[in-house]
């Protein structure tokens, strides 16, 4: 495929090496995407005190998302969710060594400067948090730390690449439980992906079209058979097997987020933190492992009593989170 | 605004002196472009023969248009339209010094390799013929010869821009004598051109995917305020007043298709080709004399019997050729 634009690199961005640099950014896309790279095969957990923090470090997760409420909180209480409290963030940065993330409504560029400040190690522009903007979303680019977003089809991945994020996440239906979300939306994106793939070169213009996303874009995921950035799932995984479902799908690994920390609710303090405790080794564990059904199935063992959730098929169009933002 | 895509150029390109170079082109899409712009200012006028041809170099015609029907024909006739026969294009090619320019079906691109081979100046991928292909155009960047496509928005001429196509005119409603679709197609086009130019750098992504194009070339629409290629008026044009109504609201230049050569159809022949003579150097005058209404007043004197032409409001939807790709 014939690229169509030769005109020079814009003004903003220099060429170092045959690398396109962007002059006001510390890092450029290509650098941000090598660290997302570095967490596949390694499950992010949502915390919201250090408590939690320190369980997922000890279970091996790779990274933690911090946030006030998971999102099966912020889903029963209603109203507007917004960026978590610095000073939890800061808590949870100071209890554990490995990466931490935190959430910024869709299109609130100042939560982001906000948590950028507090050096998060990645932001999560996530429809978990109430919008902030019913049509644009972050411009990433003009930020140093990466982005990580949510995606229901091939065309809204691109877009979100398009705009800096360095991570895709199936959006999933966060705080259900309930994985058919997630399947869904994995399937069709890798689905859009091995369209794209094996389409004839000269169809790639049409393909761009109509996923609504750049042709530049498009061009890759017809070359490589890939999104450019790394493929993670998240919204409703919550055991071993749902781990595995969507490593076998296509995740590179999973987010896992009111899943471990909403189950074992009906227990006494200290039982609950082991079951937690277990859950949470159970899904890392189940992550590296997804494709040996016999392990996986000495890993489901004794997990005790799981997250109630909700049926997804039980919500009102209006209450699920994934519609937010496109 | 940052640009995304920080990797390598595409293996099929090479860079010197930092153009990008298409390696199995004889021709970038920026050199393209080049011979495209050389037509602004200057009329192009449809030819079905050696005297039209004639008359319209004589009367300053910047290319001719060869075709066997001009579009009131084909309209008139119905049944499947075309790319000429070689022969005919050849005569017309022998006839003129000034370029000639042949029109190929949408998609059809054997047809347009036919065009190519004849060293025909410009290709015309035109919805006035019937198309080839109802999803996919021709991939233009696998051709040495430039082309020209139609459009009715900003997204239809930038998805046309990344196929290739050097230059852009409005569809306008061919074959009519009536001005108005091409007034609608670029009001439309200079007004969506505006909007984009006008909106913050991180609304860019929004205006992409809404318009379907490429991110990269609504980008440089947003930094020039003008197309990325020229961007002329074509479909109904037919007296000096359209010719400058069309260069008031932003055409670089003009097409004149049935209206020069169907007009003064009841007189004998030799009074017919006066006419036609009158008519043809009256658009060329008022395409540079757009903005002088006295001059113009002078221009449009004794034109004599117009073509007849269609109202398009008396059309059916499945009567119109604009509706043909998009």
């Amino acid at each position: 495929m014939h690229r169509p634009i030769d005109r020079k690199m814009k003004l903003d961005m220099t060429k170092t090496n045959g690398e396109v640099k962007i002059d006001n950014a510390k890092k450029t896309w290509r650098e941000k995407v090598g660290l997302a790279e570095m967490l596949k095969g390694g499950v992010i957990m949502d915390v919201v005190n250090v408590t939690h923090a320190r369980i997922a470090e000890d279970a091996g997760a790779v990274a933690v998302m911090a946030l006030e409420r998971v999102p099966a909180d912020i889903r029963r209480d209603g109203g507007v969710s917004r960026m978590s409290d610095p000073e939890m963030i800061q808590a949870i940065q100071a209890a554990v060594s490995i990466p931490v993330m935190a959430k910024c409504r869709i299109g609130h560029f100042a939560e982001a400067q906000i948590l950028e400040a507090l050096e998060v190690d990645f932001i999560d522009e996530s429809e978990v948090l109430t919008p902030a903007d019913h049509e644009n979303h972050v411009d990433k680019h003009a930020f140093t730390v990466p982005f990580v977003c949510g995606a229901r089809n091939l065309g809204e991945a691109l877009r979100r690449c398009a705009e800096g994020a360095a991570m895709i996440r199936t959006k999933g239906e966060a705080g259900t439980g309930d994985v058919v979300e997630a399947v869904r939306h994995m399937r069709t994106i890798m689905s859009d992906i091995r369209r794209v793939q094996n389409a004839r070169e000269d169809e790639l213009y049409v393909l761009a079209k109509e996923h609504q996303a750049p042709l530049e874009l498009i061009s890759i995921v017809h070359e490589t058979g890939k999104l450019p950035v790394p493929n993670f799932s998240a919204g409703g995984i919550s055991n071993p097997a749902d781990a595995s479902l969507m490593m076998q799908l296509g995740a590179e690994t999973v987010f896992v987020g009111s899943g471990i920390f909403k189950a074992g609710a009906s227990l006494e303090e200290s039982e609950r933190i082991k079951a937690q405790e277990r859950r949470a080794k159970a899904i890392v564990e189940s992550v590296l492992f997804y494709k040996e059904p016999k392990k996986l199935a000495e890993i489901s063992k004794g997990l005790g009593e799981p997250m109630v959730g909700i049926n997804v098929s039980s919500l009102m169009e209006s209450e699920k989170l994934a519609v937010r933002g496109w």
